[in-house]
């Protein structure tokens, strides 16, 4: 981080606590149970708009941020089960998470020791940091709407058209603990500290209304704007390029027509976590990685191409080539995928490691399912990695200032 | 990273390639062992001086980098069981891994693709990455010079004077699968990716000859020089302010002459992980918080002083405060840890995390370990944490370019 940003993010905090109103601060109740009163952040919405900072991405607009923003370095996802059953519960505690990513997504936190008798407002690890382009991205999985045909929160009839597990794939090797979920909440950041910071918020204001289902981080680097690559040693994510702009996205992204009206300018996330057998990929020849995927290692050029951008000829490619693969599906996602390394695997001495593969569509079953049928059946990737967790999570549009994620679903 | 950066590193890179000399590229035998036999790197030191930059930290010189350099945000520690008796196939080894450390730590890979039916020299995920002030340091534990009595490779004569496992401590709950290990190599980069490259690159250049005992990665963000915050939000490694002279290195971190020739310019490196219990933390007040510091959260001065790097006064803390018990041990270490994260606890729902004390030393029994035992038995923060990992290593000198890792201990 160069030393200009630095000095905007501190400028910006200073200037966070000098604008906050008296009586801000955090009250806990002694049972655990905690809400953010009010918190450390502009009086005003036009105030903050003057002072803009590289290093904030805005949370509010047609569209959750973290979705088609530019990839940030560092990713985590937290799936929570809901608690409780009281409707009421529930907004309360999605209250206190849009307030606490309205703070820090702008770079501020909430006010640490008004009482020193009472647990601090925040927990302080990232008072000297900057905002590190956090966003925060929320969706719904199946369980939010029903569970065994129980109407939890009133809403079942506003379950989206295309909301249900991904169905069992050729060659699943799936932990169930490490799978789907209630809410996901993904925190992106170019910074590891920032985005666990409000990761570890999202669960400590979760008290008594959820908990952690289960908890991911990744990472990826591309570097002045190249398309990153996974531990596969391959781009990852060239195709997005080809349909990144506002038609593009609304054909691939953003819901239809056909979906309830909160699902207006949201979308469908998609995760699987995939295991790569990095020590087989490793000894295999450049020959057979290269025709796994289709494509050249270095250059990133489809065969039969120069370029990385050049126009795909499945018929240039292995018939179990993954990019053949994908495009005979004829269908685009936008991927947002990330690396993730995760100790030693003990019984074979190996490290576990792979892709965190994230998907934003705004049809499931035309555009991924299919696909990934397709692909787990035939593709010649399968020789060296597997699918180890699944979830999908329908996302919302956006949010206007003051109203809360899930607004739309809990109360129109 | 700004496009500076960006740029220097690419034509840096630009720079090796164009630099290599023929013929070079990897060979891997058909066994599954390999070897670099040249690789891409300049082709004299005084070509790639005159380039310097920003991205790259120097390898060679009287000590080890990534002791007293300066925290990069991302680290990797991986343990190591050598596998051979084999002294010659250990050298083999050693310099395999010197010779990609020179590599990488200059911003250089690998050749890929010389011979298309071979495995690529290098796994390609830093292609496009500059070196990202990556440091390697290596360090060997006690079972490298003698396991069960033993003299492995008849070098039992030459092990350092303190190293030892460090001994069971009050409250330990050690995972010796998490602990210990023949050699270790610290990893640390501002990028993830490029640490990982580094670690996942030695591990495959073990083949035939060791095997991965245990990896763990961490994170920890300060922001323009200021004290990186633990999870717990205070600030750690305040204290290294007291020694951060050449003198103070001498006294504190360089090994002494009572040691063998090899650790001239050596030090130790202490490893602990330790768990912290944050929803117990985040659920306690302010007051209990700093009382168990002994320092104020926001500002990290202690007790009775206004800023961070104030004279501290033990007398103003409460008796088991963390930072009273330390100093009342007397004694100076070199601090330089980071904090992790590891999904969720099956048993308590809670998220895995913690810290990841590494501490760097002349001479452990004095420095250490009483501070060790001061603490697990008095400590208030024992409230909140609890040990899980531990291992001690020694860490040569220096290399001067042209030797290899570990060659003072096995040719000397």
């Amino acid at each position: 981080m160069d030393s200009k940003k630095q000095r905007e993010g501190m400028t910006r905090r200073d200037f966070l606590k000098m604008t906050a109103v008296a009586g801000v601060g955090l009250a806990i109740g002694g049972a655990g149970v905690s809400a953010i009163e009010r918190a450390v952040r502009p009086a005003s919405t036009s105030a903050a708009e003057s002072n803009p900072s590289e290093d904030t991405i805005p949370m509010y607009g047609e569209h959750q941020a973290g979705i088609i923003t530019p990839q940030q370095t560092y990713m985590y996802l937290a799936s929570f089960r809901i608690t409780t059953e009281d409707k009421a519960a529930v907004i309360r505690l999605f209250r206190d998470w849009t307030r606490f990513s309205d703070l820090s997504t702008s770079g501020g936190t909430m006010k640490t020791g008004d009482n020193p008798l009472l647990p601090p407002s925040d927990t302080g690890e990232t008072l000297d940091l900057p905002a590190s382009k956090l966003t925060v991205t929320f969706g719904f999985g199946p369980t939010f709407f029903s569970v065994e045909g129980k109407n939890r929160f009133g809403i079942s009839a506003k379950s989206p058209r295309y909301l249900k597990d991904i169905p069992r794939m050729p060659k699943d090797n799936l932990d169930h603990l490490q799978s789907g979920g209630d809410v996901i909440v993904q925190v992106c950041a170019e910074d590891q500290q920032v985005a666990f910071h409000a990761v570890r918020n999202f669960i400590r204001l979760s008290t008594g209304y959820a908990t952690l289902k289960w908890i991911q981080e990744g990472f990826i680097s591309g570097s002045g704007g190249k398309t990153p690559r996974n531990l596969f040693g391959f781009k990852d994510g060239t195709a997005n390029n080809l349909h990144q702009t506002p038609a593009g996205y609304n054909d691939v992204v953003w819901a239809g027509e056909d979906e309830p009206a909160w699902m207006k300018g949201g979308t469908y996330l998609a995760y699987r976590k995939v295991r790569m057998l990095l020590e087989v990929w490793d000894r295999s020849s450049l020959t057979d990685q290269e025709d796994t995927f289709g494509r050249h290692k270095e250059s990133g050029a489809a065969y039969g191409t120069k370029d990385e951008f050049d126009t795909v000829d499945p018929a240039q490619m292995p018939v179990s080539a993954h990019v053949r693969l994908a495009k005979q599906s004829k269908q685009l996602i936008h991927r947002r995928g990330y690396s993730y390394t995760d100790g030693v695997d003990l019984r074979t001495g190996n490290v576990n490691a792979g892709l965190l593969f994230i998907s934003y569509q705004k049809n499931p079953d035309e555009q991924l399912i299919p696909m990934l049928k397709l692909m787990q059946s035939q593709d010649k990737l399968n020789e060296y990695t597997s699918h180890v967790a699944s979830a999908l999570f329908a996302c919302p549009g956006g949010l206007r200032e003051g109203q809360y994620i899930g607004q739309s679903i809990l109360e129109s």
